[in-house]
């Protein structure tokens, strides 16, 4: 395969300034690494933290972390992996081996790189290098179509991790022991309905017996329920929640905004002893009432998914649930179409898209 | 037996005022409460949230919330004592029936009592009236001294409490997938070495390999030895448990003191993915930088102790130690010393202190 010297990227100069940039081809950095070939990338909920200045600079790299693409170039030590396998990216790459990883905390591998940052160009190209190949990529599988597997290298994934960190922890609570961790059961609320919301929600309600959600966008509510949740305005979900619960409140609230306010919201809307299972990128502190948090015994699990676990039961929730994630995705564009995009997506004028670039040059 | 009318009691009027005041006999007010002679009550580091007033008034109410005594009442409806029995008087009180209480909530309990509030007069009196006698006292075994039972009616059970947490979350970790909750691992370090701190280590070191602990008081950190801690100040912990763990951080932190910058130096201390297990009575806002709570995927329990669940493991812990224990008591007084004694342990200047009221009336 003859590869090119340059390649088109999505450029981030400073916040809300994107560029279509002319750059050179990725160059394998280590023997475990590979070359990419991106043929759909998808544009995120936290490449606007990005867009908007909220991470600490300096810029001037590639930016989005969800591709799916095929194998073009792979260095000496990739075993796993041939020029032509079709692949899922994960957000962030892990080694596999390390103390987190063998755990399966693979977000916080100690030699991982998250992509679309200043250690490791991102998506938003023709091509792009990944490291730890063989650790962290993931066959696409043939029956489910390139446009929706796009969503597996982050938000369906983090989706089912937020959710299943909400059942797991609120499972302690079960008094019918047996084989407790595999059966369905209690209430579980998700605040936030955009992209990762809906992902959240159409894996809980495979592990809870009710679900609702919340959002302050309608259109948001309406999605919210065709993923299967009982979708409810802030000033009224927290009523439908009490009778639902015999006045309790929820078991678990799963918090995908990455916001404060989400946080108060969730602290308010389970019940004492209930979960808090947050996979929002915090980039501000959290103040949260000290009395509610000892008053009410609230357990907390924040931080960002370890994507390689999550893939495989993933693939599942999308798999059964292709034509909710077809209607999903709201936008499909082009290369030249990405900065005006991103302008869209941060005034909130435009849902979930992604960029095909195969076949376009 | 013949009862008093009256009997004498330590009253909060006020932040910084408490009075020694003759008070009626407390009255049974359903068939399932006991009345109880105190014969040993505590002083608890609780009891200076009350005092120092960072709990909402009004006031005017018995202070106290750790003893032990022996039944000199009983309601219709109590089955399980009767007049004469020996009890530790747990420090709030559980139906034992409830949704709560079912699953080992007890400090959750829909119809529970926090003993030294509004809602329920304290144990610093001659005698106290206790609410779901059934469901909420325990014997009190004979082979533990009087001096150091009383202990276990709040400070041994939430130490074992705010360790098991720890211990619980932190196994999620483990690798080792059989029987782990039963074996030891881990490294974990309790932040605040006061009696609190001290009763978290002596269970602690059943349950981990490395315990360590740290405060801004010298005579604690001895203190913290004894009971089988790595003691060391603030400036020189970090780097011992990093030296410890690879550069990781603990795996747990337990949280003893209720103050946000204990938190604080939680979220500093424990590794990517690490545990904070938080007993301490937080009053105030508890502030946590987003970028930590998200790029360290923090988990927390918070709260306050489901005293009836870990009364049993705890008296282990109390018999195991009963020297250590002997030695943890700093002062015995009688009731006419406890309001100068709020006053030196207040500027911290005195430890732990019981009140001993048996045979002094």
């Amino acid at each position: 395969m003859s590869l090119p010297a340059t390649m088109k990227a999505v450029v981030i100069k400073e916040p809300y300034t994107l560029v279509l940039e002319e750059r050179p081809f990725p160059k394998l950095r280590a023997p475990t690494d590979a070359i990419i070939k991106v043929s759909t990338a998808g544009i995120c909920g936290s490449d606007l933290h990005i867009y908007r200045g909220h991470q600490p600079g300096p810029y001037d790299y590639i930016i989005g972390h969800e591709a799916v693409g095929t194998i073009v170039q792979t260095g000496d030590a990739v075993t796993k992996w041939k020029v032509g396998d079709r692949v899922i990216v994960p957000f962030s790459t892990s080694c596999g081996k390390c103390y987190y990883c063998a755990k399966g905390y693979t977000s916080r591998c100690a030699d991982g790189e998250l992509f679309g940052s200043l250690k490791a160009d991102g998506m938003q190209a023709e091509y792009a290098r990944v490291s730890h190949a063989d650790g962290c990529l993931f066959a696409a599988p043939a029956d489910i179509p390139e446009k929706i597997m796009v969503l597996m290298a982050d938000i369906v994934p983090t989706g089912y991790y937020v959710a299943s960190n909400a059942k797991r922890l609120a499972d302690e609570d079960r008094t019918d022991q047996l084989d407790k961790a595999g059966k369905k059961g209690g209430v579980a609320v998700v605040i936030g309905c955009g992209p990762v919301g809906l992902c959240a929600i159409s894996s809980a309600v495979t592990m809870f017996d009710k679900v609702f959600a919340t959002d302050i966008a309608e259109h948001r509510l309406e999605a919210a329920a065709r993923h299967g949740a009982i979708a409810l305005p802030a000033d009224k979900v927290k009523a439908a929640i009490l009778e639902a619960t015999e006045g309790r409140g929820a078991d678990a609230a799963l918090e995908v905004v990455g916001h404060p306010s989400a946080i108060d919201t969730a602290v308010d809307l389970v019940r004492p002893y209930g979960v808090i299972s947050s996979c929002g990128v915090h980039t501000h502190d959290v103040t949260v009432p000290g009395p509610s948090l000892y008053g009410k015994n609230l357990r907390f699990q924040y931080g960002r998914c370890s994507v390689q676990t999550f893939i495989p039961p993933a693939i599942e929730i999308l798999r059964n649930n292709k034509d909710l994630f077809e209607h999903f995705i709201e936008n499909e564009i082009t290369f030249d179409e990405v900065i005006g995009s991103y302008k869209l997506f941060e005034k909130n004028k435009i849902g979930k898209t992604v960029i095909v670039l195969d076949g376009k040059k």
